[in-house]
């Protein structure tokens, strides 16, 4: 069976020197990974099969990590991960959405198994996959186990990008501008949404002439005309009217590395006044832009941006920005680092963000935002396409 | 603002009068909801905002749930629910992602408000966005509330469909009758795997030229030559070969209700081994379809599609079917009836699943399925392709 790795051996012996040294500091002898991002970039697996239990067991005194699956996917972990055969272990099916059987006491015996009766057991408390009945499943099967919450332990070391990983943000950034120069050729008065939408879709799995794209972590926004004020509203069927407002974001995503981009498209001239808003919008974000630089706090830039906003009287009280990476349903965001006012987190080479001016005020919206690496004496943007107001 | 309502307000009366009903058969004072297709069955709620954390609040004594979301996202709600604005709550920006605060915290002081701080409260201990950290922060923040698992409870509501949610998911069928014509039209020699990926994906969110398509609950499937033995593998940017087996698997998603549906291609003709399989295959969908009926036990229908296979002497004991509806990532499934042979369920007219012949065997696969709804005798094809291997 053929084996395809994105990375060299050398990267995930890396990636899990990285994760035993934080085990160790924290006083882990095992440690559950169930997040699919996480699994990805321990082990390389990769299937759409993270909608039943699987987990990787990480223990300080193994060579290599266990992954556990349901049976039938176990053929993808031996062509995804670097992992040989004997550290693949595939739960029977019966356990699949069953009201008797738990996935997790099988989890529970490999765990045993490794770390014995009295390991303690790192878990991703507020990881997307890891439901309260998991937990509530494991601590059962393992009594004398003491349970730590290592949530997010993996993303926090996922937050630096290596050379090999910015080359796949960058190729997933060159999708997202054609992705963005499709929506805004397709978007004319008369198209139905969904068949803007279908294009936009159309260039995201086509990717580039030279290399293909794949599915996103979550659904592209395309809002329209009122909808355009629910940030996360979903497309009709309707079609575009001779003038309104658009605001789409679209994914980038290559080999499961993923850029988000927003731009607002105006059908028909706008109003000065939303031109005058777009205006401070897009100040706003260069210079939240060039105030990036390593050693500089996520609330730094954060205050530069803002600082903009306020000189016109705009209050903005969400977030500004995410890190970005790696990209599994139903979200991009690494849920460790956001760019606000609190955030103390300081801006190293290698990071990535979605720096996004969202302004949705009143029966006003645009969003023009900007994906980039943060280099070693500023940003890199991910995205090449200008950031403008659309208008056409 | 415009309120857009996909089912009459009687109706959702009826789907919160069972919920209410269940509840109290219970002993349940509150029910916290989470899982997004819940939501959405519920209150009519959508849009992509799941990946924070919401929630609807029924309360046996009140008249409406309360639904609780991110600031932003209150105005999706306002748009798509039947809710009043009072019953609409936003939670600030800083608890997203927060290491410092929970939103469930937010949660819990609404819980007390309307069920005073001794509730019986039932939590979806399961569900996919109910996190073990999410059921922590509730517990730690009601601590004289009483915890019950309320797991599926409206799953199992919703397993039997209404006429106008039947309506809708016989309009995903045709968009995935349509979404597998431009499969196979499309999947040719020399053409690159995302590229027929693009294609399929295009026809999704089309839809048909009377009604649009959405997003899909799960990335579709496209396993070509050696990845056709891995259920769940995702497609690469190589050329299709002369000669190759794809499996692949389409969602048609039609405000949000979607069905499943497969085939597998044969690029070149197939061995006359693997055409006497996928005759085998073939003849136990026909026998598994033809053997549904109201009143019978899922566990029969697995009976009478097992004996064909049981009679070439093969075996599989993976599940053959699971009940479909709405759908959110990152699965259509139900979680609550699977056809399998433990499966006591009783077949009611409403009832809709999704029935698979997926062979993985050694070197073979094969995979033709289809979506259907239990009729008054019998069972409705919710899509019309006929169920043959294709080659070309």
């Amino acid at each position: 069976m053929e084996r395809t790795l994105h990375f060299e051996l050398t990267e995930f012996n890396i990636r899990l020197g990285a994760v035993k040294a934080e085990m160790a500091k924290r006083g882990l002898d095992i440690l559950l990974v169930s997040e699919p991002p996480n699994l990805n970039y321990l082990t390389g697996y990769d299937a759409y099969s993270f909608y039943t239990p699987q987990m990787a067991i990480v223990a300080l005194d193994s060579e290599e990590p266990i992954f556990i699956t349901r049976g039938m996917d176990t053929t993808s972990a031996k062509m995804t991960t670097y992992l040989s055969d004997d550290s693949i272990r595939g739960f029977p099916d019966n356990y699949v959405n069953s009201s008797e059987q738990s996935a997790y006491e099988y989890v529970a015996r490999v765990v045993k198994e490794i770390g014995g009766e009295k390991a303690t057991v790192g878990v991703e408390m507020g990881g997307y996959y890891y439901s309260a009945r998991a937990h509530a499943d494991l601590v059962k099967a393992l009594p004398q186990a003491t349970f730590v919450d290592a949530d997010l332990l993996i993303n926090w070391i996922r937050l630096v990008k290596s050379p090999a990983e910015l080359a796949l943000m960058r190729q997933a950034g060159q999708i997202g501008d054609l992705m963005l120069k499709r929506g805004i050729e397709t978007a004319q008065p008369g198209v139905r949404e969904c068949d803007v939408v279908a294009a936009i879709y159309h260039q995201q799995l086509s990717g580039t002439p030279d290399f293909g794209g794949s599915y996103d972590s979550s659904a592209l926004h395309f809002c329209v005309g009122e909808r355009a004020l629910a940030p996360h509203s979903a497309w009709t069927d309707k079609p575009l009217p001779e003038k309104t407002i658009i605001n789409f974001e679209v994914h980038g995503n290559r080999l499961r590395y993923q850029i988000n981009v927003s731009r607002t498209i105006c059908i028909g001239k706008p109003s000065a006044a939303y031109e005058k808003l777009a205006g401070i919008a897009l100040e706003a974000l260069e210079v939240g832009l060039e105030s990036v630089r390593p050693g500089r706090a996520c609330s730094e830039v954060f205050g530069a941006f803002h600082k903009i906003l306020a000189r016109h009287g705009i209050e903005k009280d969400q977030r500004i920005g995410y890190s970005i990476g790696i990209g599994y349903p139903p979200s991009v965001a690494e849920r460790t680092v956001s760019i606000r006012k609190e955030e103390k987190t300081v801006l190293l080479p290698g990071m990535c963000f979605h720096l996004m001016t969202g302004l949705w005020l009143g029966d006003q919206a645009i969003t023009v935002t900007q994906p980039f690496a943060v280099t070693e004496r500023g940003y890199e943007p991910l995205t090449l396409t200008p950031r403008t107001l659309v208008v056409k």
